[in-house]
């Protein structure tokens, strides 16, 4: 689901329930023990444990490097897709760039205060969870639009680095941008290694994810697809052209739209697509189409000490963001698509354990 | 200007007038005896003479891959976007698509014949160039559509590709893809070699220009950014599923389209453009406000028995398509810009020569 499009593909009730636990973001700091892990030198993918999943991939890359294989696959050819929000990094308690639009709300009011005392931005100042969580979806809209366009591309740019910088996650107290998943970051470098071409396919906003994704992931600017606005280009009276943000969709990228988001922005069908929700099915589902072996991957959270546990595993309600359904885990398991059980599969989680 | 978006960018007696030149389209073949040149052999850009053109490109790359140079680029930022109507291949009589599409009107009225006996259609397959050459912008979108959407992905490609095998131009008697200007693809190449990433940034459809950019340019599908439609998701009778293509604009890749287009696509600034009309115009204004040095190159038609002439060095009127207008010439040459003259900068214009 897209943080930038929510009329178009989210569901009421899962960003409801999000910004109901903002209770939880800026409560009070729980420290949390992660499990000491040592870090085992040497060998490819070390965070992962051995097991189907690992097998997979190793089994999938061996052979589509091999000239002699028969599933070989062209060094031009080889696009690996992720999602990112739950398959690269911590989607919970809500999608990171949900947390960044409404702590900008006070920044935008300043700029324009005649949205002070104007809802939805009221309810937001007024730092009140339970109205919060009864905003409607227009009022979301609202903030989305303001927080995330009407400025240039370099001013947002500049505001979302910043702000990526110094904000922490409520549970670790760590930036944002730690808590992506260490076996995560040794797969994307992996098939690097193998030249595959790493692509980041997220419902959430490609400008916001470009912010960050080169350092954080490896992954340039032109290799992030997400969900995205339309820019209009206009002159400074210094007669220097920029680029303004408009609210105006020009791709969610979420569900259908990441095959169809791969289809604009990459032209090619993946062999490798990894994802921890409906939001990825097509796109799942896209990449297993193609002729010869592709891999399917599914991130399954089921680690509530280490992580978060929600899903078909736990018989959690729908009612979390990412959600893996029952239909989703019955998709999988009849087209072969391997599900990864971060419980069972990663030795460790973070990077910094 | 757009083949695929004639509402939004195209000048209507551009295309009225591209649409009576079919007399000499489909007219006999004339022998054209292209000028005997010798190829050189060794150095870079062999098929460039020595001056400021040659120069401007030499001295711009030396410089930024030069670590110790007051303006390196690293590698990861040196991105260079081509136009490519008249900038790396002939865009006359008319652009290469709408040729395309005008020819592709037999094959759509077979498989769709209640078309046959209405306008555009009947007047397209009349092949009465009198009558064409009066065709209404609307009657244009009419062909453009039908011709460029609502097949499969998969179906356009097919049918593409197969078009530019056997398709030739008139003047020349050989396929479009082999009137690629030489000269371009020695800086398409020496770019490449110094680790820059070349995109073709086109007012042409996306997909098109995919179906052989890799082959005639090498540049991969994900490095075309081009006017683009929207795609649909769906499955076939037997749960397949494929994208077809949709009659909605996504992106109108002309004039302040084209940055928007980079951005979109690529979401870096570029540090090198090369344009030929004013189409470019933004790509190149874009282009040089970065900081730092830039490259900036138009293409100037001018050479009337090799390849054509056109443009404000030979005081043409500007109904022809790729207009590189008198106040383009003068946003050049005060912004730096370096004018590229075909005649004298190339010293071949085609590979085969």
């Amino acid at each position: 689901m897209s943080p930038i499009a929510p009329s178009s593909g989210m569901n009421r009730r899962v960003l409801l329930s999000t910004l109901a636990l903002l209770a939880t973001l800026f409560g009070p700091l729980l420290p949390v023990s992660a499990p000491a892990q040592t870090a085992t030198a040497g060998g490819l993918l070390p965070s992962w444990n051995d097991g189907p999943a690992k097998h997979a991939i190793f089994d999938f890359v061996r052979a589509t490097i091999d000239q002699s294989s028969p599933i070989y696959v062209s060094p031009e050819d080889r696009i690996a897709v992720f999602d990112q929000d739950g398959t690269l990094w911590v989607e919970h308690p809500m999608y990171t760039q949900v947390i960044y639009c409404l702590e900008r709300v006070p920044a935008v009011v300043a700029k324009r205060p005649e949205l002070k005392n104007i809802e939805p931005f009221k309810t937001v100042l007024s730092g009140n969870r339970e109205a919060m969580a009864k905003l409607s979806m227009r009022d979301l809209e609202k903030i989305l639009a303001a927080t995330l366009t009407g400025m240039s591309v370099d001013e947002f740019n500049a505001e979302a680095k910043r702000w990526m910088e110094t904000a922490r996650h409520a549970r670790w107290n760590r930036p944002y941008t730690e808590l992506v998943y260490q076996p995560m970051l040794e797969v994307l470098r992996y098939l690097r290694n193998n030249a595959y071409k790493t692509y980041i396919v997220t419902g959430g906003g490609q400008d916001f994810v470009r912010v960050y994704a080169e350092k954080v992931y490896g992954i340039p600017p032109e290799q992030v697809v997400g969900t995205a606005g339309g820019t209009k280009y206009g002159y400074g009276k210094d007669g220097k052209p920029f680029l303004t943000k408009e609210p105006k969709l020009i791709l969610n990228d979420n569900n259908a739209g990441k095959p169809e988001g791969i289809h604009l922005m990459i032209g090619r069908r993946p062999y490798v697509a990894f994802g921890n929700s409906t939001g990825d099915r097509q796109m799942l589902e896209w990449t297993g189409a193609g002729a010869g072996a592709r891999l399917k991957m599914l991130v399954l959270h089921d680690d509530a000490t280490r992580e978060y546990a929600y899903g078909p595993a736990q018989g959690l309600p729908d009612t979390k963001v990412g959600t893996f359904t029952p239909a989703l885990y019955d998709e999988a398991k009849s087209k072969g698509w391997t599900v990864i059980s971060m419980k069972n599969d990663w030795r460790r989680i973070f990077a910094l354990e």
